[in-house]
């Protein structure tokens, strides 16, 4: 009987999530498939370290080598993560004629292109549904469930972290500080957390979700990016009392031009996104036939990623079977067809926003800055002024109607040059709908 | 070059849907699937109607035959509809040699598994995409995305026409009749409205994504169903006192036996669900391994289940080219591997339910109904007496803990006997989590 032999590089809490569901669900996976898919072998530097799964001594090796030269191994998994040796085991697979399933984002945000080109000229598959939103089979739906659409919008809350913080920020009333050490504290952060907060991680997969969803190459390059670790906790209490939530929202959207951008962004709080708590991921989509739809579930997690791995092997294992390597392009669209749409610098964005100035209570004071805002085509929606606090500024919030950001950013450098504003304007960029 | 011929048999809403999708989107088919996907003909017995889309002349027939016979289609896509015709469509189809694809659940529910069986001895495709939940890719992400998992529960809204009427019940308080009406002049609800509102539809989908989660045939007679003609919206009201949503919700669950049910549900107020209003449809999964994901769309219409048509055609089309057709079993596991799983009827089921006595307002009558549901071994979680009416009877609402569907019977049919309930019970199920 035919059995297809996978092997595993990298043995980290992704990596144990891949061992239990291969074993839990071998029957299920057979009985799907129709043979076994067989874990063969596991590589990792530290064998020792305790885990939560436990596999045949005989099965373990630290080298990735073993893996890779295996002649029955078709499939390497590899969840090594960076950008180093990870190209490295994916790119020497490739060369073996290995299949290769992998759930590294920084690494296919960057390189990704290079990838799937030396997978093509080799008749391979990559697989990589856990690259984005774990568990949640976004790829697929983008690239073969919506198929018949031109995709317009994404939407996405990419990164449980962010998100927990947020939700914890909103809920809890912590501050950024203290949400980030919480989340620490629960396993939800790592130690060094710059990627999440700093919304390089949602940028990565949104570089990765927009290619699929628009016909280009992935370019992480012309994402525009900017995280949480700004935003103070005031702005989000603020921001509910005009019906408003905040979300570290990954945007992408074809209109002629192509914008990418990821940054903490206010949602009505009747939006479907608006629900998405902790460390729940979700990604709105709009197409042109499908109208809107939503996919939420755990982003991140030993055993949803595990699915979405595991998920992606039998999905590469189909393709084995009927000698179908790399039947639906990896970026949705075939090769020839990919090109560069033009990108939308966030220069050129238009939105809404939400302002809070640190102005003097002192009569004039509102009507200056509406004065500036007005001579740079931003037109207001919404003024709040928080009672006095016998402090000598108070804030002053504004809700504006849509405005192009190089006008904002003009505004904003007059305003807070203003002697009566004495410190820096707080902004958050607002989606009013899902369009 | 290669191109796939696509012929469509009846042309009402969502069919006009598939010709706007085929049309306006041809390029975008073109560049994902590498070959044209072009619409050779189109069958309807009534071709003067209006319709939101035009074609030429030369492709319309009133004979289904000039389709299933043209050698230069290779994909019937059937949307007649209905048990009869639509059956002899899709046979003689597949006798003919041509990959389906339908959007018809009440004929796959029906006859599912005799049509699988056929497409497979031919060695043909028949893509259903657009049966369950209409534009989300629902079957998809069951079949493929969560391949890995052992699916346990499915939770649905299905019918995108009970849930608007249900949501004008609760938000407009509007009686049963007055939202049906409501639903029917906004095209909403069909002229017989009966499918939808007895939940006969969202039976029909739940047999069939049941099938493809559990690996069983479909089993559309095991299903127990229950629609909401009889739901009053005193009792929404009253269920949101206590911090619940209703919502008419297809259940497929598996503890050892299989449970199927289509009822009026009551979920808490913060479960992911109770937020989908009006003609939206979402499917709440759980998996082993991917834990909880929800997908959330528009579950009808002539666009999105345009998409979901389309996008399936693509799946059927790449199957062609790549010369394999059935590449991955209609129902998810492989045909020798679906087995009969035993049924959980509704009787053996337990679950949580609210209860409203149509009780006298007497001393005694709380103790003589608590004494009843104790002797079936159902215990109270919560009692709420509405305040007097100056009516002979007052509401006596009651949730109560877990508690066997055979029991709450035989007790309410003690309860409603005794002398000091002048009324039915009105009883509701509850779910108190995803779980």
């Amino acid at each position: 009987m035919q059995r297809i032999g996978v092997g595993l590089v990298g043995w980290g809490t992704v990596g144990s999530g891949v061992v239990r569901v291969m074993l839990e669900n071998a029957g299920a996976i057979e009985s799907r498939l129709g043979v076994p898919l067989e874990l063969k072998r596991i590589a990792d530097l530290d064998l020792e370290r305790e885990r939560p799964v436990s596999v045949p001594r005989s099965m373990l090796t630290t080298r990735a080598d073993d893996i890779i030269e295996d002649p029955d191994i078709q499939i390497v998994i590899e969840l090594v993560g960076g950008l180093g040796f990870a190209k490295t085991v994916i790119r020497k697979s490739l060369e073996a004629g290995k299949h290769v399933v992998t759930a590294n984002k920084a690494l296919l945000a960057h390189d990704g292109n290079e990838l799937f080109g030396l997978a093509r000229e080799r008749g391979l598959s990559i697989g990589f549904e856990a690259s984005v939103a774990g568990g949640i089979p976004l790829i697929k739906s983008l690239r073969e469930g919506l198929a018949s659409n031109r995709i317009q919008t994404i939407f996405g809350i990419l990164n449980g972290t962010a998100n927990y913080i947020l939700t914890r920020m909103s809920e809890a009333g912590l501050s950024f500080r203290d949400a980030l050490k919480e989340a620490q504290d629960l396993g939800y952060a790592e130690a060094d957390p710059t990627l999440d907060i700093e919304g390089i991680d949602t940028a990565h997969k949104l570089a990765i979700a927009s290619a699929i969803s628009f016909g280009t190459p992935i370019q992480l390059d012309h994402v525009y990016i900017e995280g949480i670790t700004g935003i103070d906790a005031l702005d989000i209490q603020y921001a509910e009392e005009f019906g408003y939530q905040l979300k570290l929202l990954a945007i992408a959207r074809i209109n002629e031009r192509l914008e990418m951008r990821v940054h903490p962004t206010l949602i009505p709080r009747n939006h479907v996104l608006a629900s998405v708590k902790g460390a729940y991921n979700a990604v709105h989509i709009e197409g042109n036939a499908v109208g809107d739809i939503m996919l939420y579930g755990m982003g991140a997690g030993m055993m949803p990623t595990g699915s979405a791995v595991v998920s992606d092997a039998i999905d590469v294992a189909r393709d084995i079977l009927n000698h179908t390597p790399g039947r639906i392009p990896p970026l949705a669209f075939q090769f020839d067809k990919l090109n560069d749409i033009k990108i939308k610098p966030i220069s050129d964005v238009s939105t809404c926003y939400y302002f809070r100035f640190a102005a003097l209570d002192r009569p004039g004071v509102l009507s200056k800055i509406s004065g500036i805002l007005g001579k740079h085509q931003i037109s207001i929606n919404a003024v709040i002024q928080k009672g006095r606090h016998a402090q000598e500024s108070v804030p002053l919030l504004m809700i504006t109607h849509e405005a192009l950001e190089s006008n904002v950013r003009k505004a904003l450098d007059e305003i807070d040059n203003l002697d009566v504003v004495i410190g820096k304007t707080s902004l958050i960029r607002i989606e009013k709908s899902a369009r």
